[in-house]
């Protein structure tokens, strides 16, 4: 009975691999109530799941649907994924970069729900630009270009997609296992040879700590091992937004810089470590020769141009981008080095402002965000300006930007 | 937000007033959906509950509904309230006693749901008793009788009714805090001055060992000295079944023998030391004054005749009661003692019999169950009778009774 199998896991035992079936699956096919689920999935969060739980979840999620397979696409197919990040625009970064190293890229992304947008919602700021290639325009693209970024095709882990969903309305969200076998059997599902996992650690992720981080890491690459998928890992510090923009548009414009070489810093840094790694498992170099690939694509303006061409390829009209024109400038309360920027704070203003939405139904306002002009560790002065508000009006807003900044 | 409060559960931390009314009045009211409450339930389940939580959420029971005054009607009323047992029929035996001791006594109880039937049931199980007396037929009947064994009058505690229902279906009922706050705020909202509980403890019970139990009855008591309902407790074993008759009718009739002095043994002790319990509150005397009056109620065949005087005031014939005429007697496969007699399995038979019922629109057959000749300690010879299985009709049944007694 299913209350047994909760109960089961209530007191921290193993369940087995029928337990789990008959639970997992029987909640995909509408038998177990959200009820039920909501209470094994809070007894699964705090008492935890042992390595064979998480298997067996994470293949319950992958043949709940559609497994992809690029192998008609010749070379070895390098998926990336970050766990999430206020300011995350390394997917726009990453994928001409490494495309323009000659490894054939497709990149599947999502729509963003919470504070702010997805990758998906980033490509479509830009006025023209389609996501929903068919496999024929998939494959010549790809052909041709040397890299898509698109939606998600095919009904991919709807299992894992109906339990993320109960996830995040029951407060069972932050669990090592069901991150671990979420992430895991959709990009196995997604037709990914290798599998390059960036984990975000600082107070704005799930992983609160080093330790917790490492955890997930040790699974994720368990998980690869399994499947036969090399799987590696970055941890990287998500306390600070990533780079200066948040919003659509706006951070559209800042992998443009990135790559034009107008803009250098820790977004920089992590792009040039992820697409070293990215090229060193597609094209089974070491991580260093893979490194000085990278640089050269971004010297010499390749990535730069690739990523233009993936965006004309794609329909989209990078001129006629644009950004709201309603700005508001934000300057230093006092002079001091700026010790901190907080990600979350950083991201509900720019939710407020339109960038994210709180619902499915939501429309995003492509237009609006913040921008920082000063990063964590830089100087600045009394009067100085802070950083610039993109509205979607005139109207003046109520931020309470006290907390966002915090100056010494 | 709720989850946010769920959240700071779900990381042992403990809710303020404001946050468990916003969660569980907001339950009550239809706005917080069975699953975010089943995931808190979960996470109060392992994480538990402050003393504070639990005062908190007893008083939100307690407030949710209906509570019940008695004080129109002289003298102390005590209350009693068993956390359940396989064959428990206490309550037909106690009431009696205390009322014949010159106690008021207004009992109410409840129906069975699961293995077995509830007190009401065994009630109903005699032609023509009635169990929903109106007020003035209750205040009359304890005027003149002494005491009333009645269903609940009133809606008390709805939210601990709808609670209780969730954790019975999403696996969350074993938890200390949620079970004294729920029988605590029925006890309190019932009308009772004072309150006793027979704690189970064992194999058959919610509490499995000592150690719970003296937890739960900790808390019961300072719960009750919060409301000024002076609280006593007496923890009682519950790994075989209380006495040796499990089923409706089966059970009314051992009541009786007790009274009658026909019968002894654990069931006798038990309520020996219940009454006197009750006795000792109810006339603030010691507790071994009151065991003399209680000893006399008995011996005198007072209690016996409150018994009947009772059940024919509420207009049951016990004179017409009766039990199946199809008896399959079961006999010892081997010579030996009784070591064990397990009560759940007990419970089960009697439920596949129809003694029980599994959801609230089965029928209950009054007439059938189960009926122990051997306790436990008892030697019992090869072929000796061990006991008697009361069918509905003469279709041969399967049991698997090997696992019901253990004998050595």
């Amino acid at each position: 009975m299913i209350k047994d199998i909760i109960h089961k896991k209530r007191i921290g035992e193993e369940l087995t691999e029928e337990e789990m079936r008959e639970v997992f699956l029987g909640y995909l096919e509408g038998k177990v109530p959200d009820y039920q689920m909501s209470s094994l999935l809070m007894a699964i969060c705090i008492n935890g799941m042992t390595e064979e739980e998480t298997f067996i979840l994470t293949d319950l999620f992958l043949n709940s649907g559609d497994i992809l397979s690029f192998s008609h696409i010749p070379g070895i197919k390098v998926d990336k994924h970050s766990t999430g990040g206020v300011g995350d625009k390394t997917t726009l970064i990453l994928v001409p970069i490494v495309a323009s190293c000659g490894i054939p890229v497709i990149k599947m992304s999502g729509r963003g729900l919470g504070y702010t947008g997805g990758t998906i919602d980033k490509l479509e700021s830009i006025p023209g630009y389609r996501t929903d290639l068919s496999k024929q325009e998939i494959q010549s693209q790809v052909e041709k270009v040397g890299a898509v970024m698109i939606g998600q095709t095919g009904e991919l882990c709807p299992l894992d997609k109906k339990i993320y969903a109960l996830r995040d309305v029951s407060g069972t969200t932050d669990s090592i296992p069901l991150i671990a076998a979420s992430i895991m059997s959709k990009k196995i599902a997604g037709g990914a040879d290798k599998i390059l996992i960036d984990i975000k650690v600082g107070s704005g992720a799930f992983m609160k700590t080093e330790e917790e981080a490492q955890k997930l890491s040790d699974i994720m690459i368990q998980i690869g091992k399994k499947y036969g998928k090399e799987t590696r890992t970055i941890i990287s510090s998500m306390s600070a937004p990533l780079g200066r923009a948040v919003g659509n548009a706006l951070e559209v414009l800042e992998a443009i810089s990135i790559l034009d070489g107008r803009e250098q810093g820790p977004l920089y840094e992590l792009c040039i470590d992820l697409a070293s790694s990215m090229v060193s498992m597609g094209k089974e170099i070491s991580y260093e020769e893979a490194k000085i690939l990278v640089l050269d694509a971004i010297d010499s303006k390749r990535a730069y141009h690739k990523l233009l061409e993936i965006i004309a390829a794609q329909g989209g009209r990078i001129d006629v981008l644009s950004v709201s024109p309603y700005q508001v400038e934000i300057t230093a309360p006092v002079s001091g080095v700026i010790q901190k920027i907080d990600a979350l704070e950083v991201a509900k203003l720019s939710c407020q402002l339109g960038a994210g939405r709180l619902s499915k139904e939501e429309e995003i306002d492509y237009g609006v965000g913040v921008y920082l002009h000063k990063l964590v560790g830089d100087s600045v002065q009394k009067g100085e300006k802070l950083f610039t508000i993109y509205q979607k009006d005139r109207t003046p807003l109520n931020y309470d930007i006290s907390h966002i900044f915090e100056i010494i």
